[in-house]
């Protein structure tokens, strides 16, 4: 650990952009197919090389006459010529217009010879005598002359043209088939550490493996920010070979990439190899979170060291390398990639050095002044952060604290990442999973009953979904709700013969709880207290007996796998749970879920379509809700 | 020219969209892996089928310990514990931590057997006594347990959610290898037509022929809204060769379009093989342009005909197909695909039809309020309509006019369309097109020197770019400028022996002249008028002698270029045109160019930009501005 010192003098986040900008990882502008151009930048200016279009061409259907032949011609005094031939679309004239004759032509085209005007069909008549002209025309009417829309040699793109479907338009009338473009930069992302694992693979969690979370999510950032991702297989920590791979990289990418493990040893390791095979500009930066920044050069290479867990790495990504990924591609910074917002909550900070402070985003009212801006702090390492933020605001070193309602500006994860339809907390429910499925984008964040009372109290979001026994009320709208059997999950057949919640006391039983945020604890903890009651005790000396009161996890399934598992004899949970996993269940009570809304906000289209979703259930419309009643 | 009556009883837009509304085309979903997953859209719910973390995990470096071994330990009173092993990260623990024992332990690593907390290597010391622990801990303290990120059998993602970075990152931490999307709508695009010739091929202009520009355009367009673009061959105008392409393309595809020639016999052909392999739902819509919009079902697929015009085609595809095509792939519509602003000018409009009005934007000042909406109407037949409009704005059917200043909407071509940095307006010069070559994004229209002076009036450009004598000032601030030299462009080596002016006039010489907006075209007739004055003449009588004086072309090389062609002996133009294209040059004067800049926009930063560009290119500071002079 002896490293640790190599982030005492962090770089300020200006060092740390200037740092990254003087690195090069602009590749050689190429040629592409035009039909593989979009989304790509001219790299050079393209003049016109022909003319559009390449002929005088008729722009109706009609005649292509002399307009001499037709001064003075109206409708009641037409001028008669006589037809000589067609001119079609496609073909060369064979035909040569004189005076007192005309040619029928299709639009588009070639005016023949002779012809210096088009009389459109509407304006005449087939007669025995010829065509009956019935307007005057003038030269010029109804043609467009060669070069007219472009004229040959003209300027028709800059360089650093963005190119979209229009741009492909004009590029094909220029008979342009290859695209002189910015290069696309190729970025090399190696991954370090021991325990990680690709998803998809194997994983022995019992030996601390986990999912490699950060190779794929910077390499999705890496293609949005239009560079080319290029994944190196694993390193571990493994010194020899992890020079290979960066080298390898080096060798194959404008900009290597390394992110993965949080261990010291790894970044030990790659601080050796940067500085043994390049050049580190700069180890550390003064924001939160990323300090373990590392930038540098490897052989020809741009280098950038990201932090190991995923929020970290995506946030130092999307504030550092991809900005400079997109200059390097010639686009230009996503217009959709800030939105503005006010501050839902006061919130404090003062540790000396800018936070890139991960928020998440809830629509209060109709305009961009509604939307709400709330700190998502669950740790760095969880990886729902990533999706339960939306993106960042930064915090200057100097800042003590957001006012309550103070405008920021949010930098978005990424230009797709929209503000959720509904923000929902609290009690965790398979039915509730699946009324969820009805709406579009809503997001719900499984903080349990107690939470989930709490933050509607505080106004943040639009809907709390709570069940159990509850000393406080909240001022809410009740969207309705429904009831859920709940009990003991034992293993099928129940083979110890649970019989209820006294077993748990009285018996050598292995037991699994859930927090005391959830509903369903409270729930328990009531008939606990019912039970103590009935034999004249305390419920704390019942909860003493219970082998596992105390072992709480997570989810409404998270009891009943543990005991799937082997590791438990019963745990807390739902019939409709017991159902899916295939175990036994011991009845014990029913509870009521309910879903309270924010009273300023039961006319915001998530929440009325929630508790449109709610009354369907209700009244038995969606057969898939079969775990769902009244 | 009979279906021509298929047009009268025209739909409403309204009735437009309801049929292509009434279209499935909606592909079955699949699976893709996770790193081609970013951009598609969930199928279905995603629970997690696995704890994350999978074990209790240490969150710091440090020690494992019993938090009942450090209660009452602090700075002063440190708990000594002895050092029993390491457990590092991706490793399995081999040691067990008993009362008054501790293990080395790494972030991310597994919390061996025994430990129920962890203390920060920080608040620790190493002495020859064992671990000095320097504060109290309670159990959890530093260790995320199993499952606390995310529980087995709790819902991550809804279906319909886009999958961007951070989606990929929770995926990732699931072990998510394969994800399973919408599927992408297949669009087979036909195109009709036998003058069109795909671009890169060889063009025979003479014959009428021109680039396909509606193909790749539209291709381009439907991989923007999310579907996958199939070409067919061009099937000219036979009804056999179109029907077999057009079955072909329903077998293929779940939407087909057909895109091409404007011609009357093509529609027809096209009619007739809609309603004999399939069903005609609607043909016509009351909307410009556009009319002839085609709606129906060709086999088992889907069937939209665009009009030929590409700027046409372009706008009915973002009006009523994008968005069919982003719904069947499940993708919403991008929130930049409209911009707000006010109209620079009055427009009229009474045609009794739905107007889809292409115009183009122009930033007057810093905010979306101060966005400048002008109509762009070259004719639906002007390819460079598709790069000079950004978008176009819905007027109905019943409105007289929109007035100046006047809100509107603008419906942007594609999401990636921004308004230019610069609009400017005026004279073609071969100089300035280097000098926009350094600006970024800007627009530039060359209308020539009169109509630039115009609308620089009427207060819509950023700035225009005139030369020539004029007799009407404009109220601008001059930005600078430079002069050229202009005269007669003739073949190389001269071999007519062309002296001046007067030779085109006294001798039989084919002359080409530009148009009389080009300020060129003024200087020219200014030099006639002296030379008039010296015969005591009238410049009407030597301009009536000279042999294609109202022959004109568009961009200053045209006139040189058909010198070049052998189609005329003489042309108005510069010397920078001569050299560049090899021609011999006939001086005859030369011509001040100013870049003249609206009053209210001189601080706007593309105006700026473009006059320190005119000021370092005279500085002569670039050497590439070879035709530049002071």
């Amino acid at each position: 650990m002896s490293d640790r010192r190599q982030f005492r003098d962090l770089a300020s986040p200006a060092a740390a952009r200037e740092a990254v900008d003087s690195l090069d990882l602009s590749p050689e502008p190429e040629r592409v197919p035009l039909d593989e151009a979009r989304g790509r930048v001219l790299a050079e200016r393209i003049d016109a090389e022909l003319d559009v279009p390449g002929f005088d061409r008729a722009s109706v259907d009609g005649y292509a006459v002399r307009a001499s032949d037709t001064f003075g011609a109206d409708e009641a005094d037409p001028a008669v010529l006589d037809l000589i031939g067609t001119v079609h679309a496609g073909a060369e004239p064979d035909v040569e217009v004189r005076d007192g004759t005309c040619a029928e032509i299709s639009t588009g085209a070639v005016l023949p010879p002779g012809a210096d005007a088009v009389v459109m069909v509407e304006r005449t008549d087939e007669t025995d005598a010829g065509i009956a002209i019935r307007t005057s025309v003038a030269p010029g009417d109804r043609v467009m002359v060669a070069g007219a829309d472009v004229a040959a040699g003209s300027r028709a793109f800059g360089p650093g043209t963005l190119i979209t479907p229009r741009e492909i338009g004009l590029l094909s009338a220029l008979g342009v088939d290859t695209v002189p473009v910015r290069g696309t930069p190729t970025v090399g992302i190696v991954s370090t550490g021991d325990e990680l694992v690709r998803p998809g693979g194997d994983l022995h969690s019992e030996a601390g493996q986990i999912y490699d979370v950060n190779s794929y999510t910077i390499a999705a950032g890496v293609e949005e920010a239009g560079g080319e991702a290029v994944l190196y297989p694993h390193a571990g920590d493994d010194y020899d070979e992890m020079e290979r791979l960066l080298v390898e990289a080096a060798d194959e990418c404008d900009l290597v990439l390394s992110s993965g493990s949080t261990s010291a040893s790894a970044v030990d390791v790659i601080y050796r190899v940067i500085e043994s095979e390049g050049e580190l500009l700069l180890h550390g930066v003064s924001v939160k979170p990323g300090k373990p920044m590392l930038v540098g050069r490897l052989e020809d290479s741009a280098y950038v060291g990201l932090p190991g867990y995923p929020v970290s790495a995506l946030t130092i990504f999307r504030t550092f390398v991809a900005p400079a990924i997109r200059e390097a591609a010639g686009l230009p910074e996503p217009r959709t990639a800030t939105v503005e917002g006010r501050m839902a909550v006061r919130e404090r900070y003062s540790e000396g050095r800018t936070r890139l402070m991960p928020v998440g985003l809830v629509e209060a009212g109709d305009g961009e002044a509604d939307t709400l801006v709330y700190p998502v702090d669950k740790g760095s390492g969880a990886t729902t952060s990533l999706v339960e933020a939306d993106g960042i605001v930064e915090v200057d070193a100097d800042t003590d604290y957001l006012a309550e309602g103070e405008r920021v500006t949010v930098q978005l994860f990424s230009p797709d990442v929209r503000p959720p339809t509904l923000l929902g907390v609290g009690e965790d429910d398979p039915a509730l999973s699946r009324l969820l499925d009805r709406l579009e984008r809503p997001r719900y964040l499984d903080v349990g009953s107690r939470q989930g009372r709490r933050r509607l109290r505080d106004g943040v979001p639009d809907v709390a979904v709570v069940s159990g026994p509850t000393d406080r009320d909240v001022d809410a709208v009740d969207l309705g709700g429904w009831t859920r059997e709940w009990g003991l999950v034992v293993p099928a057949g129940n083979p110890a013969g649970v019989d209820g919640l006294a077993d748990l006391v009285d018996r050598d039983l292995r037991f699994v709880n859930r927090a005391t945020d959830a509903g369903l604890r409270a729930s328990l903890d009531a008939e606990l207290d019912r039970l103590a009651n009935r034999r004249a005790t305390e419920r704390r000396d019942l909860t003493a007996a219970i082998d596992g009161y105390e072992l709480t996890v997570k989810g409404f399934e998270s009891p009943a796998r543990k005991v799937l598992d082997g590791a438990a004899d019963a745990g807390l949970g739902l019939r409709a749970t017991a159902d899916t996993l295939d175990c036994g269940f011991v009845p014990v009570g029913t509870e009521s879920v309910r879903v309270l809304a924010n009273p300023d906000r039961t006319d915001k289209p998530g929440v009325t379509a929630l508790e449109r979703a709610v009354e369907s259930a209700l009244d038995g419309a969606v057969a898939d809700l079969d775990g769902f009643e009244a």
